[in-house]
Formats: C-alpha cells, structure tokens, sequence
C-alpha cells in the first residue's frame, strides 16, 4: 500500500522512548495550537478508543505476564485499526489537528526491533492495520536509554525491559526519521522543554495551511 | 508460508455455523478418543486462553458495539497467536490429540467473506498469527443457514448478523473443503448426530497413529 497522507487535517505522531518528555511537550503543542484558533484532538496509542483501553491494559500491565511476540504485535494492530478508522481519520476529515501519542513508529520499533520479529511482516500487519495513513509530521523525542530507563525501571510490561532493548529501540526510531527527513524531526539532546517546543513549533507551522481553524 | 502439520499429535478442527451441533460432536469425539486411551485436549477460539478469553468478550458482547472490522480481523488473529503458542502447539509437540472448536477458517468464512474485506489479506494475516500451522483434518458441520440461524438470532454480535451474511460463511466453508479434499470432512445434512459422529470417526482414525495414547 503507498503511504496515506490526508490534505484536509493534520496528523502529528510523538514518538520516543520512556522519560523522553513527550507528555510535556504534547502539552505544550496543544496550547500553542490552540491559541492560533486550531481545533486540536491529542490522542494515543495505545488506548485510544473504549477497546483501545482494554487491549492497553493487556499489553501494559505486568499482571498479564508472558505473551507470545505476535499475539503483542496484533494487539497493538487491533489498537491501531480502531483507532485510525473511528477517531483519527474523522477528525482529519473534519479539518483537525491530531497528535497522537505514539503511531506505528512505536510499533516497529517495540514490537519489530525490540521482540526481534520479521520487522517487514509487523510492518505490513500495522500498515494494513492503519491503512497505511501517514502522519504529515512525526516528532521523536530522542533520549539516551540509559537516563530515561533508569527514570521508569519496572512500571509496565514494556518499560521494564532490559536496557539493550530500550537502545534497539532508540535506534530504530532514529533510522525511520534519517529514511524521510521531510516528515520527521528529531529532537532532545540537551535542550531545555521551551528550546525543544520551539524546534517543534517550527517544525509544525508550514503543515497547518491545511486545518481549519 | 508453507502449511505446516505436524508429525506429532493430531490437530483436529471443528467448523461450522451457528446451530450446526459443534458441542455435541466436540463431547462425542472427544468420549470415543479419550475411550482409546489418547490424551485429548479440547479448545476453542476465540477464548482458549486467558487473554483470548478477553478478546472473546470484546468481539462476541453485544455491548461491544461497532468495530472497525480491520479490529475484528486483529482481535481473533491476536486470539489465534495466543492460542496456538501457548495452547496448541506445546499439546501436539505432547502427543496429545488437540480438537479446536474454531479455528483459521473461521476467521476467513466470517471476516473474510462475511465482512468483505480482502479476504488474501485476512488469511495472511490469520495464517501469521498461526505460523501457518493446519489442522490435520477440519470437520465442517454443515447446516442451512436459514435453520440455524433462526434457532440462535439475536445472541451475540456474530449471530445476530442477517442471513445473507450466514449464507455467505456457509459457502466459503464449502470451498475450503473442496479444495483440500485430503485434510476436510464436510457432514450434516439430515444425519441423526450419532450418524455424523460415525462419519467423523472414519475420517479421524487414520490420524491417530501419530498421537502418543
């Protein structure tokens, strides 16, 4: 399937490890947005649909102990297809600005480079998945695992894995942004929340001719 | 993928519509094997684990409501994972004689031809999630759809689909069996049960040599 990318709406992802302060500057990108008159849908994966929110139990909770690698991957699909075609592309068709805390990216680089599974077959599964849409703009949060790892060790099923799946991770991320430079920002490092956030304002501010405000 | 069957224990499959008598010829088979001296494990999808279980609730629940049917597809393939990992698979590689009420063809019968989604998509996918893993023989338990259905309409979110939608499924069953004559049973018609559960005991017996009684 060729990559979706809507012209009505604009569809921001946030990606990056844990402790990489995507819910701070989720918050910050709302504001902002908003006080330029933007209709703004933050949103998740997973959870962000009432099955969304069953299936983010499953697959977070340390409660749920050992699944099999693929049951994972198509939990987190299932997550996805719901998400997109119920919450999503509506509010795309209807004009919005939708950011969404993690998209595919996460899956390919948890479930692909993390579980070491076929990551073209996830890829294809989550594609399908999602219908191939596109985010018109992904922004990773870069963060060495080591400090954002040792800021969450052991709070879900996902976040307390071993260090060396956190820097599979990581740099799976870096390399999906380093394959399409036009559709993704890459930021972190040593900034400050305010120096970030305007790296982003910038980043997002030539896609917004396409919402409505 | 290739199909993959396996070269020890038997995997046995039992398909069907609703009203079709899969509880009692599932109860008669697994009597007769179990008189024969095998191990003998019958399951089920969706619910034969405790995840499965949840995801059974999900996509059968009235209260569910409307899904994505890209969703519907994920949540039994995320089932079929689950199930065939942690349930099947370590029971065949036993020995043991492992009868599944449900399996992939159902998810091509009633997502593939019952939603009319791409139904190559749908199996690649179902088989996926399977590691292509076929039942040694499925056991198709054919019934008018307009008989069966009317003894179960209205009891859950599968059931309660119109005729047509019944009519559609029973078809794609009967295609899967022609054309794999080797690994299907298709009986029903006006046999009493104790007449099928003879059928079904020919078709089984030149499998159980590679079951471990």
């Amino acid at each position: 399937m060729d990559p979706l990318f809507t012209d009505t709406g604009v569809f921001l992802a946030l990606e990056g490890g844990e402790g990489s302060g995507k819910s701070t500057q989720a918050a910050l990108l709302v504001e902002w947005l908003e006080s330029l008159g933007h209709r703004v849908l933050l949103t998740r994966e997973p959870g962000g649909t009432e099955v969304g929110k069953i299936l983010r139990h499953i697959v977070l909770d340390n409660d749920t102990g050992e699944l099999s690698p693929r049951t994972e991957v198509l939990l987190y699909a299932a997550d996805k297809a719901e998400h997109v075609d119920m919450v999503v592309l509506p509010a795309l068709a209807d004009g919005a600005v939708v950011l969404t805390d993690r998209y595919v990216d996460s899956t390919l680089a948890y479930q692909g480079a993390g579980r070491n599974l076929d990551i073209a077959e996830v890829e294809h599964i989550a594609r399908w998945a999602t219908s191939s849409l596109r985010p018109h703009l992904t922004i990773v949060l870069d963060i060495d695992p080591a400090i954002g790892h040792a800021r969450f060790e052991g709070a879900d099923r996902i976040e307390s894995e071993p260090l060396e799946f956190h820097q599979r991770v990581r740099a799976h991320f870096l390399e999906l942004a380093a394959a399409d430079p036009a559709h993704y920002l890459v930021v972190g490092g040593g900034g400050t929340p305010e120096e970030i956030h305007a790296d982003i304002r910038t980043a997002v501010e030539p896609w917004l001719g396409q919402a409505h405000p």
